[in-house]
């Protein structure tokens, strides 16, 4: 049995095409496994990593995480391992990904199909905000005023397991159906709405539909329960708009305890293989 | 009696050589005099910005406040008035500075000598922290673990009205006399220390060279009582490094109420002018 590796990281999305790894564009999965492979001394594309949330183009993450299965034999000493971080920190050139932890993964973990949920922040500095020029690349920035509680209410009332299609980019194949665990709006200290998102999985471009289906309705643009039936529609609406991938961040996995890491990731596969995340 | 305006702004200063005007180099001061002339349609350096936080390059800004005296005559509608802000973002074309407001100045008010105090906030992330990608443009990253409760203790013991010439680059002709009046230390969520730092004024890398004491004493370099006993030395030294610019940012600037603005104005002046701050 040769030796799966969990890796946390975290990445500052703007100059990346996303974590996907694509002929001619920086990518995050196309980085990380160039670093990998001078650090664990293996081939480059030998083994390739596998993604909790597949981030689309501009998007940002904190929380990442992603597994790589070493080639058969390969042997990994405690003394290498303890130094497995600091060396793929440090064959990133660029300060944009952070590397948290590296570890021995345990038995039957698959940072994709083993996860629980994955959660998401979503950022807007609105006219009440204060507009601080040091967030202003993982925030975005609106000039309208935004009522922040029939946005939380929204949030609230859109919470179970449905069919999202209206809420997505369609994919063959894939399955719409997700469990939207938790959807809330706050304001911080500095007035920035902040929407904390949690769901099973996501589909494509879910949470940026979420977002500007709540903009909609906290511009008084659409009603609330207007909002709500478009997920009963199921078909792709243009009611509201997909918002900018800058004010997104990945910022929490969620697995359950190492002995359910296997039945989990069989349970999630069978259901999800064609799907994002 | 010409109009003063009061200009409230924030900026991240990646991408800028300092606040302070220089030919051939990109500075706050050049790119919001530039946007004032076109807002303001009045020809280019007739008029000039005051500051009362002069930022070294690098160094960021979330809450900056400068004035600028209109020519003699010059008159400004109510209508104009109200536009003024949106005018001057938009003359501004990129977007690391942030006009959050614009008003006219009160009866004697100086944006560098009618100010009571400056606040200033330094960011570094150490061992024990979650090193942040979205955080990494303003917080400085060390691979040691740091004891912040030496370093609060440091920076409590350090408070005072003294004169700080151990901690400034030296000036010729100005005094390095300042009061600080507030210096702590505390971890935020993510472990991330955190100073707020606040004196009347600054000299010259003083705040950066606070913290790089504070650094030296909480990696054990450098004792307690010989870090404060090195401000009675009065020169400068080697003993702690100078911090980077980016981990800083000048958060606030307090003034006093209306009424006053002219008599603290007239004292600071007299005893500053030939000083930084």
């Amino acid at each position: 049995m040769s030796i799966r590796l969990r890796i946390d990281l975290g990445y500052h999305g703007a100059q990346f095409s996303g974590w996907g790894i694509q002929p001619h564009h920086r990518t995050v999965q196309g980085e990380l496994e160039r670093a990998l492979s001078i650090a664990l001394r293996i081939a480059p594309k030998v083994t390739r990593t596998l993604v909790a949330g597949r981030t689309d183009a501009g998007v940002h993450a904190v929380g990442q995480v992603c597994h790589i299965q070493l080639p058969e034999g390969y042997e990994l000493t405690s003394r290498a391992q303890s130094q497995l971080r600091a060396r793929v920190q440090g064959a990133l050139a660029a300060k944009d990904v952070v590397i948290h932890d590296i570890q021995i993964a345990p038995e039957g973990f698959d940072a994709r199909f083993s996860a629980l949920s994955r959660e998401y922040q979503y950022r807007i500095a609105d006219g009440r905000a204060l507009k601080n020029p040091l967030h202003a690349s993982f925030t975005t920035w609106s000039s309208y005023t935004l009522d922040d509680s029939v946005m939380d209410e929204l949030g609230v009332a859109l919470c179970g397991l449905h069919d999202w299609a209206a809420f997505c980019r369609p994919r063959v194949g894939a399955t719409t159906i997700r469990e939207l665990q938790h959807y809330r709006w706050k304001r911080d200290r500095d007035g920035v709405l902040v929407a904390r998102v949690i769901a099973d999985a996501f589909c494509h471009s879910m949470v940026r539909s979420l977002v500007g289906a709540a903009v909609a309705v906290g511009r008084g643009k659409l009603g609330l329960k207007d909002a709500i039936a478009l997920r009963e529609g199921k078909e792709r609406t243009s009611e509201f708009p997909t918002m900018p991938a800058h004010g997104l961040s990945l910022t929490k996995v969620s697995y359950p305890k190492d002995s359910q890491m296997a039945t989990r990731a069989s349970l999630a596969r069978n259901r999800r293989a064609a799907d994002p995340d």
